[in-house]
């Protein structure tokens, strides 16, 4: 069972990022130890994985159990409960990964499908579930973005700046694009535009690409710089001084950013569900010193040199985090950071 | 783009076991950088991986790029040719992860796709996908099952027999049940039988239970025994003395089964494309004396006793095998080993 389970965890992994601001959600339909059908979903306003993996499946679906990552939806959306679905195909047993946090589920398409009879069981791989989802979760009980800061740093906490241009190796850092691929945006400071004149894209086609946040306060950048010219990504130019832009892919936003809170104010109302901060240190710490961090990946180059320190030199990471995940990338150490209060879901 | 194949292998792998004598295939459409379909193969006659994901994406298919884990059909079989189906969507590239070996594709669908004017690439993740489709292309070049043998021993070459029941853990048991999954038989002597009286089953819903192969020459086999009685999966019980059954899910073959190419003369002409055979040692190393055997599934205990002999202390493996896996499961390491004149794909 933990099996079937886990190639619907595979199939919400093969779509996150593209479903925002909905979560990414696998389902499997097994009828007499045989995939009789799956889904995904694919888009917000689309068929959730339920329907599709019912769809697939037909007339087989009778008497079958269905697997999903999480708990189906009980309430008429853009698309009509999956819970009804679920009743009207005659499905036998339900497994789902994990209950959903959001206000409008919240254990009630659960409640349905057992008050119809169902056997249902909740829990099956249900940490890797929770990690899934506690960003769109985060995004909808704080009203923010879920926001992750990526470092890659040296063994003695310092980083790469002008020429040193990369510390890490090709493996992590193409790990850390991926990363790229699941967030709706991606945040840097002008400081780093003006040093490494980054174009913050996927470089190769493995995921949406985010929208660009470049917090440019003081107006120091121009459309000499690669975000602001090269006309790819969605780019949000975010400014206190009078700044326009041509640009087709530019927004520019001019207000008062001298807060973490502001920028992401702005970000949520703009539908940015999830934000990767990539630096530079200065931005990084600001969000941390505000408690708005939610996760920490981290790069460990095993190389010592003297430089600009790594916001891990100057925070006390370990009181408000949790080390949830390390692991050898090429030459490089990946470790993975929560904080410690944080959504995880409804009691058991 | 490595992303969307690998995507496109996990869907394979997800259906490996239920879709013979068909090989299992995954197929990813992506369109600027965002999953508009996806499908799999699921069962001999369904719609092919390509179709079902052509029939997911709908009018965005139009100008995407399709990634399939096999060189599409180009013949009317029980579907018609998915060349034609990728060719009427408006598909812009295609990636394939290898050619069919299959004489009735054999790089007939690529020249079909290239002389339409599509861009074609193959190769990516080959190996994987060559691992993968090796027992089909086994099975259809030599007109025999793609033949396994799993073998559990000591690191001293012994295995275990009567009240020593199981020497490896639970994890690489577990492990060497999911085998069971992806073959279509699987196949013990009748000293098996008799000593430990298996079910031979998967135990628990991860896949397709195997047909059960029993072969006892000597007609030693009653129906107390487990596989005889228990009416579970259909078994074949293979013997040279005059036996019945009234059992249903029982076949018996009284027949000449002297020789191993004569038991998998009998399996072929039955449908079965794949066999696993779980022992004793007297049974396997009769097909590996044979050379009749693929594929060794080797499981090692860090354990040391003296008891009945392994076929690995017997055989000369090194000469006629290639090692293409090692990996720790739990307490225990696997290793796999493949024969070196193996079946592979079309010259590149």
């Amino acid at each position: 069972m933990e099996t079937f389970m886990s190639y619907a965890m595979q199939l919400a992994h093969m779509l996150n990022g593209q479903t925002s601001p909905n979560p990414s959600v696998g389902c499997v339909i097994v009828k007499q130890g045989r995939i009789v059908g799956f889904g995904a979903h694919r888009y917000a306003g689309g068929p959730h994985a339920e329907v599709e993996a019912l769809l697939m499946a037909g007339e087989a679906a009778r008497g079958a159990d269905l697997y999903v990552t999480l708990e189906p939806c009980n309430h008429h959306g853009k698309t009509p409960p999956c819970t009804e679905a679920i009743l009207e195909a005659g499905i036998n047993r339900v497994f789902i990964a994990t209950e959903d946090r959001h206000a409008l589920v919240a254990g009630s398409g659960i409640t349905r499908l057992r008050q119809a009879g169902i056997d249902v069981e909740v829990g099956l791989l249900k940490d890797e579930a929770v990690a899934l989802y506690e960003p769109f979760w985060t995004a909808i009980e704080r009203k923010r973005p879920h926001v992750t800061v990526k470092v890659a740093q040296t063994m003695n906490g310092t980083i790469a700046t002008g020429e040193q241009r990369f510390i890490t190796s090709e493996a992590a850092r193409a790990d850390g694009r991926q990363l790229r691929g699941i967030h709706d945006a991606i945040l840097v400071g002008s400081d780093t535009v003006i040093i490494d004149d980054p174009a913050l894209t996927l470089r190769s086609s493995t995921g949406i690409e985010p929208v660009r946040v470049i917090v440019d306060r003081r107006g120091r950048l121009t459309e000499t710089f690669q975000v602001l010219n090269d006309g790819l990504n969605p780019t949000y130019w975010l400014t206190e001084q009078p700044r326009t832009s041509e640009r087709a892919n530019v927004t520019v936003f001019v207000g008062t950013y001298a807060t973490p809170d502001q920028i992401l104010e702005l970000l949520y109302e703009q539908g940015i569900r999830s934000l990767l901060i990539e630096g530079g240190p200065t931005i990084q710490s600001a969000f941390l010193e505000a408690d708005l961090v939610d996760t920490i990946e981290l790069y460990q180059a095993p190389s010592l040199f003297s430089g600009t320190k790594s916001l891990t030199t100057e925070q006390d990471i370990e009181d408000r985090f949790d080390l949830v995940k390390m692991n050898q990338i090429g030459q490089d150490v990946h470790l993975q950071y929560v904080r410690k209060e944080r959504m995880t879901c409804l009691p058991d």
